[in-house]
């Protein structure tokens, strides 16, 4: 089983800029990046990204593509089928709540196709047992897409429903997801370096700064 | 295993008022109880709720009561350990994705408390061995609140990972969780009867109805 993560670090997680400077984007991307490159331990994987890493303390294989996520992923999966062969996971590099016993259980499917979704559609982890027959259609309702493309090449699909791994970091809101069930990098360092809290206002959870809700 | 749902049908989920009408909030709260029952066949079932449910039909037997959730539940849990005894699970009854195999997989943890997070740091099932040294504490971050009364009486837990049972319906944007994923009444009274579609705008997934972006 080959991993293949996608990754951006010029102008990271952009959603997050009303609460984030871009240094502290990229710091939290590289974080998450780590959480999630920590969760694949004992497989073989490859960073897919389109700029060097630079400050990124990485063992894993970076390859550098500017092809936009799709053409990348479809251009690496074709090579792959090429030159080594055999089943590929994607996993997002913003998922710092997946553990290593996901990515696990999820290896160990019998399905030709896994889908872990993302919410509003997303698709946070796909592991594909034969890329030859697979391509990827990432935006978008890209869960749907998936399924679809499954079908129309005959393949099994199951799907991995996983709170932690649906939990993608996009948004301000998703902030709170990541202090109340994170344990890496990502949710450390924020907790420590950034000074965020979760504090419930009018009876719901947000995450707060320095005093500020965010 | 005792299973309680509570559940309140007037003004229910106020927060979707920007998208349906008072009836219309009614009607999903109601598929979306139907849809909780539906998961917990083979078990026994009590709703518990401050009002009559005219127009429901439902087999469970209903408990009346106008307390707050949390008063209503404790007393409830009360009366259970003095009458009854045993363990109590408690589901929301805004959980139209769950299914009765994670029901059944929650029944059957070792742990003293079982905990299935909602997002935001709220709980959307929580199964107690023993009622007797428990006490619930809902709304803003219920998650926390669950864990340290479970760590004060030195009870074990488990934390249910299910992107499913972690999707309770509250505001527009789940909506289209309960639309990509949900296979009950509640998504199928939304799609039929109200015209709900999903549509990617600007990248994004998002409900539609009659054209109109919601």
């Amino acid at each position: 089983m080959k991993i293949v993560i996608p990754f951006k670090s010029e102008n990271a997680k952009s959603r997050l800029s009303s609460v984030l400077t871009p240094d502290e984007r990229r710091g939290l991307a590289l974080c998450m990046l780590n959480d999630v490159i920590d969760a694949t331990d004992g497989f073989d994987v490859d960073i897919l990204t389109p700029s060097v890493l630079s400050g990124a303390n990485i063992e894993s294989r970076i390859l550098l593509s500017e092809l936009g996520l799709n053409e990348a992923l479809n251009e690496y999966l074709r090579r792959h089928v090429e030159y080594v062969g055999g089943p590929v996971m994607i996993v997002m590099g913003d998922l710092p709540l997946v553990m290593n016993h996901h990515i696990t259980e999820i290896a160990l499917s019998d399905s030709d196709v896994v889908i872990a979704p993302g919410k509003g559609g997303g698709t946070n982890i796909l592991c594909i047992k034969d890329p030859s027959r697979f391509r990827v259609d990432y935006y978008g309702t890209s869960f749907l897409d998936h399924l679809q493309i499954a079908h129309e090449n005959d393949l099994t699909v199951g799907l991995y429903d996983s709170f932690a791994a649906s939990t993608d970091i996009d948004e301000p809101d998703d902030l709170v997801e990541l202090l109340l069930h994170g344990y890496g990098k990502a949710a450390h360092n924020m907790l420590t370096d950034l000074g965020f809290v979760v504090a419930v206002r009018n009876g719901r959870a947000q995450v707060e700064r320095s005093g500020n809700v965010l």
